[in-house]
């Protein structure tokens, strides 16, 4: 595969003509504009990426899962196929690197290759049979049986941290070509190389397994197209990673639209750890030296990050010791983009000027890099102070300190996280049925003795969580189980059984797992 | 059971004291204002019901499923111990017949014991394990579990038109409960003894089986306790079943919030019926009768009402000629109260008024009164006259004639729907594919040459549709699967065996179906 970088809107399988070019991407580095200039995508065009992906939705949401896998194993193949070009384009449009999109590049041909395996299989519409009882008094029972089904065509925002796993070919697209829905993509303005790169994997592999024009597309532009994108009545769902003031905002208009749709927002989470006090006394310097690899993994910029650290305020000098010395020793190094690294500037001076707020360690701040620095407040203060638990993204970190036996009464006055990580002994955790407790009901994943960073895809994950971590805390962004956020049940009463899905027909044809007369069967 | 009406709302396991009388339930054959007035909720009762279900949350989210299930049997049999209390009550407060009363409390009480069945069973909650592998390459992977845990407190309101089944002890309360929810309900000003009943039966069954105070409150009051109700910072999601302008002001009071939480909203449906060339004559007058009685059953007033019919533009004579002869010789009859009776006299008035329907027959119209009524329309103009899908609450339909072939591209015009009917013999059902299609991309459950009204209690329905059919056509409010209305799913990480839920634990010691490692299994 060769480079063949376009700068155009991918609408179904032909390329936009854009108006002049406007976007580009800019290496973080070294603040050098990159070819080529993304043009942004006309009316026309947006246009008729609707219409298509409406028209394709008639198609794509009837075909076999069996179809849907193959289209999904392709694209995954194509990813696997460019990882030079994503290897070479995504360290000049984001910062990271060359490792990291390799490693992304598996995670997203991976995602893309288990959720093939999952519609492959079938079981995951749910579906759910019960027979009719024509005699049942005093009013017959009808044959009722039901199952998933697509919502419509999707929208999906890139996120500017993921430029694979979590953007064009990423985890929201996978799920809603699993679940049965085009996708329209708006691409990051980041890494619009890297937006293409994977469009025209997608676009390659819907053309060569014969899938509808308007399953997917892929749109340049200002944040108006993605006002417009949400505001679409064709659009019937929104996932969305960024920031909270982002997420909000899309939040807003779709549930303004005549019809309001549903937004899968991925937002901002501090992610606390809390350390007890036996935990912290066996893990001493180790625990600090991989508490700092947690903090400072991809600068920082995980939305698993942990912001936030709940100590006990005594004992810890080895953890705090280790950490702190390889804080202040660290060097600062390139966000995604300037606008993210002046964020974390901004937040770190305004940490630094919060009179409870002390600076434990520090590393050198040179301009247009981020350095790692670790605040301490105590626990009195941080439950007075609840601005101190806003998001600062990147390799910063608070640190709480006060009497475990408060940590609970903390905990339940956080906002909702994705992840919440106890360090303990075994021990030491039977008697803190509460401050787990406090912790669950704020968090989507809870973690033992581990960092949060890192997330496994698989069927059991939960990458969500309460407001503000995620709009919508009730699905998973990450995991199989993400396919239920782009669809809703659908029940067929007293249907032949020709005229019903093959999922739903008597003889199980797919022989997948049913609910027949309340049992799980297959 | 003896009546023991006190006019208070049910503040945990205590009366609230109330303002002075303010609200009474009204006769709506007489006009006669019923006793005893309702006192509105006092504002520091309201903070303490508030208060009690954050509390009851902690304790009652962690009950063993067992426990959940003994409590939802004992309010089964204390509505069940009270239905002549409903019998006698509820004709007064609604104008509907006593029998229905005694159908509507099995029905409810059945389903508080499909719930209680449910969960004691315990699969519900979608157990998914993954095993560890602590030396994959390169990163280990950790132990992953997940499940379905409750959200937290839940604000209900009652229905207007199902005094028991979709009220205080209704679906959504079961569904809450069972989940592991506390519920909050605002009463229904249309039938506050009907509530005081059901919220007796409700307040008994927790103290009789030991259930934290504060599980359960109902509060009677205005609007502003409605509104009051979801936006309280304790509420995380809202069940109701009502108008359109009512559930998209909760709606908008629910997006406004600082904490936005999700509200279940079933409100406007006219439920299209299509009846193909070949059913309809071989329907004839019988199936003209049975139209009729789906018409009217309940005074129109289900939301699976049949308010739409998609009828060939040729032949249907028996069928039209018996549904006008009965619609024409019915009598008026007494709904549920006068703002009901006098918003359908005035949407009938308004179908007089549209130039392009005609009224094919009505019955006499009685003051305070509903007269059935069938009104008509041609397929050209129903699609040039959006206006004409508002829903008529009450015993009117608009049929709409029109070649079969137009009329796939009218249904997918139509608004989201609770229902889709088809009346077609095998032979000619085959060649429909696009309109079959059509309605599904529509409603939430489709039917056979069956009728809409009549919602089966089980696992396989869907009471939902896309918008307005509900807020959020993803869920249904009927059936077992409403319980995931009220739930998110949690993850945990490399936890223990003794300190994961029991749900959770590898040697499965409640016996549910779990998918572990990609199998299910139980």
């Amino acid at each position: 595969m060769k480079p063949s970088l376009q700068g155009k809107s991918i609408i179904g399988f032909a390329r936009g003509a854009g108006q002049e070019g406007k976007q580009q991407g800019i290496n973080p580095a070294t603040g050098e504009a990159l070819e080529p200039a993304y043009a942004a995508v006309l009316p026309e065009e947006f246009d008729r990426a609707m219409e298509l992906a409406k028209s394709a939705f008639a198609v794509y949401s009837e075909l076999p899962g069996a179809k849907r896998a193959e289209f999904l194993r392709k694209i995954a193949d194509n990813l696997d196929a460019a990882v030079d070009l994503f290897a070479e384009r995504g360290p000049l449009e984001t910062g990271l690197p060359e490792g990291r999109m390799r490693g992304e590049t598996a995670r997203t041909s991976g995602q893309l290759r288990l959720f093939a395996q999952l519609i492959e299989d079938g079981s995951w519409v749910n579906a759910r049979i019960e027979h009719g009882i024509p005699d049942r008094a005093p009013l017959p029972k009808p044959d009722l049986r039901s199952m998933l089904r697509p919502l419509g065509p999707v929208g999906v925002f890139c996120a500017s941290n993921f430029p694979l796993a979590f953007s064009v070919a990423g985890g929201d697209t996978a799920a809603a070509l699993a679940a049965g829905c085009p996708v329209v993509v708006k691409a990051h303005r980041s890494h619009p190389g890297m937006a293409e790169l994977a469009g025209e994997c997608i676009m390659d592999a819907a053309r060569e397994t014969g899938m509808p024009e308007g399953v997917f597309s892929l749109l340049f532009g200002s944040q108006e197209i993605g006002t417009a994108l949400v505001d679409h009545p064709v659009i019937q769902a929104v996932g969305f990673t960024g920031s909270r003031g982002g997420g909000t905002a899309l939040m807003r208009i779709a549930a303004a639209r005549p019809q309001p749709i549903p937004v899968y927002a991925e937002m901002s989470s501090i992610n606390p750890v809390v350390i007890l006090p036996k935990a912290l006394e066996e893990g001493g310097a180790s625990l600090g030296e991989g508490f700092f690899g947690s903090l400072t993994l991809g600068v920082g910029q995980f939305c698993t990050n942990p912001g936030l650290v709940f100590l006990p305020d005594e004992g810890g000098e080895a953890f705090l010791g280790k950490l702190t010395e390889l804080v202040a020793a660290a060097s600062g190094a390139t966000m995604l983009n300037a606008g993210t690294c002046n964020a974390y500037s901004g937040r770190l001076a305004e940490l630094d000027g919060v009179s409870v707020v002390e600076t434990l360690a520090a590393a050198a701040r040179t301009e247009g890099k981020a350095a790692p620095a670790v605040f301490s407040v105590s626990l009195e203060d941080f439950i007075k102070n609840p601005e101190l638990q806003a998001e600062c993204f990147g390799p910063a970190t608070l640190i709480v300190r006060g009497p475990v036996d408060k940590m609970a009464e903390a905990i339940a006055g956080l906002e909702g996280q994705l992840t919440g990580t106890i360090f303990a002994t075994a021990d030491e955790l039977a008697g803190q049925a509460a401050l787990v407790g406090a912790l669950q009901g704020r968090v989507g994943r809870l973690i033992l003795n581990g960092f949060p960073t890192g997330v496994e895809v698989c069927h059991s994950m939960v990458h969500g969580g309460p407001y503000p971590a995620t709009s919508d805390g009730r699905s998973t962004s990450v995991g199989t189980m993400a396919i239920d956020r782009f669809c809703r049940p659908v029940a067929w009463q007293d249907f032949s059984d020709e005229l019903l899905p093959a999922a739903l027909q008597e003889g199980n044809p797919l022989g997948i797992w049913r609910l027949v007369d309340g049992e799980q069967t297959r």
